[in-house]
Order: structure tokens, then C-alpha cells, then sequence
């Protein structure tokens, strides 16, 4: 049975909580908060605290907690030589203090407030300093069904970095195919099939290989189009152009 | 029972014929395309032809051409007063010859040549320029089971518009994405399950409600980080600079 006492009460938290909480090896015997607030409707389910100092030892802490609170928060814990991870994907894990045994569980997903997540969807990448840590959250990442990936820093980095494109950035172009729509009084809704049959297709084809339309084809009427119609939003259009020139450059259509 | 000619070999006019040769009301009586090795495969299914001047007649014909070829080849047709459609999103209806009753078959889908294709996936947008011929459409739509929408011509163009920012653009992205997590060894795979999950969320939420991360946070470390990353790769760095502002003025973040 590993033992873990989580602190923080955000999205990750919350997820991480819920999914320890129904594993079989895991037990969570506290959940820490410096607000009390929002883990009060757990308050049946596990020991709940606001408090450091009434910290229970366990095999694991997990650090959920905002990007800039994680070195502060881990130098505050009273005690030294336990294992202490964060959460976050694009920060170092000599940022804990060095006090403690350290390690990174970055789970690699969009995590939003009442979305159940199934981890078996929730790639986890992790890093300890010291190897000797690594077979414990190795097994704590595995009783809750993800797929687990040991990565270093510099790896872990470039995988938060991409995870802003992929989903944050595709989201606003989601958005802008939103506004785009509402101004000649389409229906976005007709867009969310050809949505999500491009994110499938990915799964068995290179986005490489998954490329078509204009600007790949370098069909230059359609493009001046479509130049035309964005004349209005200078900063859409700036979009436009850039990725036109980006698919251009990963294709060698450009000089056609 | 509605008989069609199919003219075009690409991959749209296959996996039209494919899915108006299972349809229970649609008869394909004849396959057209100025090349007949693309459809010999098909020469026991379906009469096939070179020539316009063996067209045979047809309740309707589908000049699933490319958008450069449609009014040259809907003005060699030799008849006229029949209904002529394209299936092109960009292209107006008038570029139709006006000898034709003349309306548009958008499906707004992306195609590929090897990948199935489910027609209840593929919202198809309608247009006729006589509002007669609209009930032929729509039955030959609903025939393969496609959601139908009624659009005007400006209405498709914005929907042909958006579909490149939510399908040329966002693979674009995951292309870099790609690159990126290669530059430092990391795995692509381990976003696959966040690009999935990112394509579905926008089926119940807006892109509006569902835009997370450092950008929408105006996380300023985060950001700097980041462009610390891409100081190699300046066009990379200047899509994420454009898409950062674009989200940050979306969500009013800019000034905080």
C-alpha cells in the first residue's frame, strides 16, 4: 500500500484525489489546502488540513499546486528525506527543495473542473532525481491505469511547450473558425465533425502526412480568397498568412 | 429513385460514388472522368466514360472536379436545363455555366483516399440557385445519411474559410508540435490522447469556455520559457507570439 498526502485543491488535485482515492494499492491519508474552502465537501472521504505543521508522514507528497508556488511550498514542509513531487510540466525538478527526495508526475491532459477523466487517456511522464525513487511512482502512476513515460527535464519541457500548441493554440483556432462562422450567420456546430475526425486522423497518420488544402496545394486563388474575406480582423488574417507560409515551408510548396 | 453522374476521379467523387452506390434511393448510372485509368477499378460496378458526349441523362450531375476545372467542364456539358451541381467550398454557384439549373453539394468533411468514410459525419451544405430544385438535393443528401444545412453562397465560403483554420491550420500545429518534442527526443504519441481530448471538448463547449493555459493566464514566466525554447526556430516563435496575443485579447488578459 503506498501511502500519499496530496496539497493543493485545483483541477489536477481534484483529478488526482478522485483517481488515488478508487485505486487499489493507493491510500490517501490527507489532503492538504492552505484554504480549507474548497476541500471541505471531501471532508468524508479523507483528513483534510490547512495546516503543514499537522502533516502525516506518507510515502508520497504531491505538490498540485500553481507553477510559482511549488519552491516555496516544498521548502515550508517540516520535514526532510521523504519523497516530494510537483505536478507541473515546465517547471525544473531541482525547483523543490533539495531537503527532500524530489520528482516530477506531470500528467500529460487538459484537466477542467466537471470533466471526469479516465487515466487510461492521461499519459503520465516521470522524473526522479535519484533513480532509487523512480519504481515508487512508477507503481503509484500504474494503479491508476495510465500509460507512464520516464522523461528528463529537458524532455518534459518541450512535451508542456508542444502540449500549448496542440491544444491551447488549436483551441483558439477553434475559436476563430467560431467567430469566422457566426459572422455571416453560419453554424459553427457543422465544423465540429471535420474538428474531431482531424485530431483522430493523427493517431494513425503523421500530421505530415495528414496535410491538405490550399495553402499545402499552394492554390493561390483559393488563398487570395480567403485573404479577401479576412480583410476585416488584420490580426486573423496575420494568422492566416503565417501558417500559410509555416505548411508552405514543412511541404516545399513555397516557390511552386 | 434518383439517378446521378458522377464527373471526377478524386477523392471526394469516390467516396460519393461510394456511398450513393450503397444508398437505397440513388442510382449512379454513370461515372465520368476525362482519365478512365482512375476508374477501371470500378468497371463492374458502374458504366464508365471519357467522353461528355456519351452522357447519359440524369436527374442530377456532380462535378466533383477540382476548383479550377468547374466552369470550364460545367460549360462543355452538351445539354443544358438539367440540374448541375459542384461540391467545391470555395467556388461560387454562378461560376456554374447559367445554361444549367445550377446548385452546390458541400460536404464538409476532410477526405482521404484510404480512410472510410461515415456520411452521418459529414454535414453536407446545400444551395440551388432555384429554390425548385432544393427537394432533390435534400432527398439525395438524406439518402446517405448526412446531416443537410441550407447555405448561401457567403455562408459557404466562411464555413470553407473556417474549415481551413480548424483543419490545415490545427494539423499545421500539430506538426509543429511534433517537431518540437523530436527536437529533444521526447514522444510525440504522449499528446495524441491531449489532441483527441482537446477536438472532443469543443462538442459540449464553446472554444471560448474551454481556452486554458499560459497565455489565457497571461502566465508571464511560462511565456518566457517558452520563447526561451523556440529562440532557434523564429517562425515557430512568431506563431506563438500571434496565437499568445490573439487568446490574451480574446479573453481580455492583454493589460493584466
Amino acid at each position: 500500500m503506498i501511502s500519499v498526502v496530496i496539497l493543493g485543491a485545483g483541477n489536477v488535485a481534484t483529478h488526482l484525489f478522485k483517481a488515488f482515492d478508487k485505486a487499489e494499492n493507493i491510500t490517501v491519508i490527507q489532503w492538504y489546502n492552505r484554504n480549507l474552502d474548497s476541500l471541505n465537501q471531501y471532508i468524508n472521504s479523507v483528513d483534510i488540513t490547512d495546516d503543514l505543521n499537522n502533516l502525516k508522514e506518507a510515502d508520497v507528497y504531491i505538490l498540485a499546486v500553481s507553477d510559482d508556488a511549488i519552491g516555496n511550498l516544498s521548502s515550508e514542509l517540516p520535514f526532510e528525506n521523504r519523497l516530494v513531487v510537483h505536478t507541473s510540466g515546465s517547471v525544473g525538478v531541482y525547483d523543490l527543495d533539495k531537503k527532500h527526495k524530489r520528482g516530477v508526475l506531470y500528467p500529460l491532459q487538459t484537466f477542467s473542473k466537471n470533466v471526469k477523466i479516465d487515466f487510461a487517456n492521461v499519459p503520465i511522464c516521470i522524473e526522479t532525481i535519484d533513480k532509487k525513487n523512480y519504481p515508487l511512482l512508477k507503481k503509484l502512476t500504474k494503479s491508476i491505469g495510465s500509460p507512464i513515460k520516464r522523461v528528463n527535464s529537458d524532455q518534459r519541457k518541450v512535451l508542456h511547450l508542444a502540449a500549448v500548441f496542440v491544444n491551447n493554440f488549436t483551441n483558439q483556432l477553434y475559436r476563430i473558425g467560431h467567430e469566422i462562422t457566426e459572422s455571416e450567420g453560419a453554424e459553427f456546430d457543422l465544423l465540429k465533425p471535420l474538428i474531431v475526425e482531424t485530431a483522430k486522423k493523427i493517431i494513425d497518420t503523421s500530421p505530415f502526412m495528414a496535410q491538405t488544402g490550399p495553402a499545402k496545394r499552394n492554390d493561390k486563388k483559393t488563398i487570395k480568397k480567403h485573404l479577401k474575406l479576412l480583410e476585416n480582423n488584420q490580426q486573423h488574417k496575420a494568422i492566416y498568412e503565417l501558417l500559410t507560409t509555416s505548411i508552405q515551408r514543412t511541404h516545399g510548396t513555397k516557390k511552386l
